[in-house]
């Protein structure tokens, strides 16, 4: 068996051997660019690391690997456009190179490349691939269009909440994880189970970043600590503590930062006070308990699991 | 057989019967709406035309039909955001109603709906089903590129602008035909024939929209006559002139029209001093003995190609 790294690795690899045609270039340029971010190629990885389970031959999953970050990716593209955000990872977002038109439709033409590496699994895997990739694309579709309107709402429920960043984000680690189950060989019952360790591993990964976004340790931390405060972003902290708090220091959250410092540092305050960080943490582990009970139902070798048992450690260890 | 209008209805019935999830109500809305702005539902037509040459049982092309139709709605509901459009059909666009983004975003969930259509067919025709999808959406996604460049170019060619029309919208109509084959049961030879057909066809199409643009009959017409002329569109007729004219004819062309009246009249004039309108119907005219050679070539009873024969006659005899 392979180690993530490895896995990731081959993902590496591949993805500069994406053949697209050259003409018109300022349609594919886009797609060569942003697939060259980089970025830690998780959601293919796990497609790799859930073949593997039932097959040695990880060749097999390779395309859906790759229909998987060009699908992914895709989504980056368009929601940096509808979120007008100039940067990822560092460097300029496809529509501030390209312009905005351009940043579509290379998305579109993305979406299609998704759909071309998909197409070249084993015929007999080819439905239950397409109907588990097409609900994973409409579920995240979803969840975009959810995290967008509670922007403009003020009565977002934590059930909401969740129910958005299970679509928005937990879905495609789940569709990953089956998508890849499924061209290894897997029985259903045994890809049903890969799908709710990658969704409950995903709920418990925002929730996380959610906690670290405050808590997080600043010199690791690559983003500015407390961004999601200043922000007023509808985070679990934030909602949490719209429930429990009184009136009175509601305005603490929703105001418009005037010094970021001391906006962070009351918000703080105020999430200490309710705990926020130790129910969150507990709303989490309720997430990870329900990923690792599914990988202990998983009817395969324990030894096999180790890996899936490391992500689930890497979630909980994690201070960045 | 079915007559054209009978598998028109067919279409029109189906539409609407086609469940999509109520929430978010934003995401799926724009479908339902886009979806029942109707047209002449001339792709999905031509997919049951095509399948009932080899069956009996249209219903197998169905969902192609349908998977056809949500995909051409999906590129009027990007095209109208690039081309900043506020009316289809006599109607607000998705954007004008919903949002830019809000659109992006429906439209990208449009995609996975043709993705589902598409995935429903028999098994057997599945994978050629999906590779001619998926190239005939690549070769619209490379069109409606081309188009937006060459709108910031001044030196586009004949053999361009041709390419460009063929992707952008006789593809789509020779991917509807071979795919509508390909369920029929068509011999791989056949449905290569009905592309042709169907390509062809299409570049026939829009060669016969550029003429009449300036040349139908104002009384039929829709649109403005003359609105290609007065918007410095490069059509065919635009880009011939430009190579025939003299340079100091050429400033009627590509100047902003003052009184619009004033540039539709010179430079039709211009047109008329070049016979373009006869070199455009030349033009037309070799891509419809194209398609024409196509049929005659196809190993079908010859009283089957009828409807087909009658839709090579309408654009031959259309005047709005």
């Amino acid at each position: 068996m392979h180690t993530p790294t490895q896995l990731q690795e081959i993902i590496e690899e591949a993805i500069p051997q994406i053949v697209y045609p050259n003409h018109p270039n300022n349609l594919y340029e886009p797609i060569r660019y942003i697939m060259s971010l980089g970025g830690k190629r998780i959601r293919p990885v796990m497609v790799l690391m859930a073949a593997e389970l039932f097959t040695t031959d990880i060749n097999k999953a390779l395309d859906v690997a790759l229909a998987i970050e060009t699908f992914h990716n895709f989504t980056l593209v368009h929601d940096d456009i509808m979120d007008n955000a100039p940067l990822r990872r560092g460097k300029a977002t496809v529509h501030e190179k390209w312009g905005v038109n351009n940043a579509i439709l290379s998305g579109d033409v993305m979406m299609v490349e998704s759909n071309k590496h998909l197409s070249k699994v084993d015929i007999l895997v080819l439905k239950p691939v397409l109907d588990t990739f097409n609900a994973t694309a409409q579920g995240v579709c979803e969840g975009q269009q959810l995290d967008m309107e509670f922007e403009l709402r003020n009565n977002v429920s934590i059930d909401e909440y969740i129910e958005m960043i299970r679509l928005k984000t937990a879905v495609l680690l789940g569709g990953a994880m089956k998508l890849g189950a499924i061209v290894g060989g897997a029985s259903t019952a045994d890809a049903d189970l890969l799908y709710k360790f990658g969704e409950n591993l995903g709920i418990a990964f925002q929730l996380q970043d959610d906690i670290l976004d405050v808590y997080g340790n600043p010199e690791k931390f690559g983003k500015q600590v407390g961004g999601d405060i200043i922000s007023n972003k509808k985070t679990f902290l934030h909602l949490k503590t719209l429930a429990l708090a009184q009136e009175h220091e509601v305005d603490s959250l929703t105001s418009i930062a005037i010094d970021q410092d001391v906006k962070v540092n009351q918000v703080t305050q105020l999430y200490n006070k309710y705990e926020i960080k130790e129910l969150a943490t507990i709303e989490m582990n309720k997430y990870l308990s329900k990923a690792t009970a599914a990988l202990d139902s998983l009817a395969v070798a324990d030894e096999k699991k180790n890996n899936f048992r490391e992500l689930v450690q890497q979630i909980l260890k994690r201070d960045s």
